[in-house]
């Protein structure tokens, strides 16, 4: 397994959504059943007989392989999702993300108390995201020890900001 | 599997999006992993031994559910998306849904040419969205033979828009 070359289906779109972001898209592992099939195994690899109870996933990419590693590991998937979107009783959390400012919701409800809830999207960049859902999941009553992304982006600093929590990737790429 | 009652994970929210609507919420299934278990077990039964090449799955609850399935069924999961998520190259479809317009997007270089595509969502309720998603799949090249829903309303006459296809659920609900 830790020869397949992940990186060979990961698209580079320079420009995108705005002028100078070079955009690493997942569509292309989706496209190939194969490199879908490794991200899962590589994911339950690593998080086979620890002791996550739940893994929370954000919108809408993370829901792509959050979804079929829940299934995998059989533990309940939560929805981070952004504001308006998640019906019944939820929690909100405001934040700023490059300069505008963006909210997300989860239901506490669904959040296992006292227990360990891994953290996943699909690609890491400044943390901004993933720091105000791990917040959402602390403030429900349950733990953060892990964060997972398919893509790691470690030049836009995440782990400045993602503190006191393991953060795993399968493959990391450096800028310019 | 058949004595499985997928009802009482779904839950009832009245009045979201706004008052007088009734949304069906599926978030119920994920956070119990029998549920989702049994989602997935059951629509691979419906096409284990089907020529489908691929899966196409509507933003976002839709890819909670493809995902799983399309590693299971080791076939390619295409994403369509509202406008503006996708990069690259995509085609995309105005409709019209609740009296506002609408866009979707998807990548037409992962839709297989002359093969056969599952159109997925996790709720079918007047299928002005799905039947957006099948034109553009058909203008990708491929077909649409079959459209899956997790739960379908067939109330709201979807049944009367989306023709020449075949439309299955696991569960259906009556309006008032």
């Amino acid at each position: 397994m830790a020869d397949f070359d992940l990186d060979m289906f990961i698209r580079k779109i320079p420009d995108f959504p705005k002028k100078g972001i070079l955009f690493y898209d997942i569509t292309g592992i989706l496209a190939n059943p194969k490199a879908l099939a490794y991200c899962i195994d590589a994911m339950a690899e690593l998080y086979q007989g620890s002791d996550i109870s739940a893994v929370a996933a954000i919108e809408a990419r993370g829901f792509v392989f959050a979804a079929p590693f829940a299934v995998r590991m059989n533990i309940p998937l939560i929805l981070i999702r952004k504001r308006g979107k998640l019906p019944g009783k939820v929690i909100s959390k405001k934040f700023t993300l490059e300069y505008t400012e963006s909210e997300i919701e989860l239901q506490p409800d669904d959040v296992p108390v006292g227990k360990r809830v891994l953290l996943f999207d699909d690609l890491i960049a400044t943390g901004g995201t993933l720091n105000a859902a791990k917040e959402l999941i602390e403030r429900a009553g349950a733990t953060v020890p892990e964060i997972f992304g398919v893509i790691g982006l470690p030049f836009l600093h995440y782990e400045e900001l993602l503190t006191d929590v393991t953060i795993r990737t399968l493959i990391q790429y450096e800028g310019e």
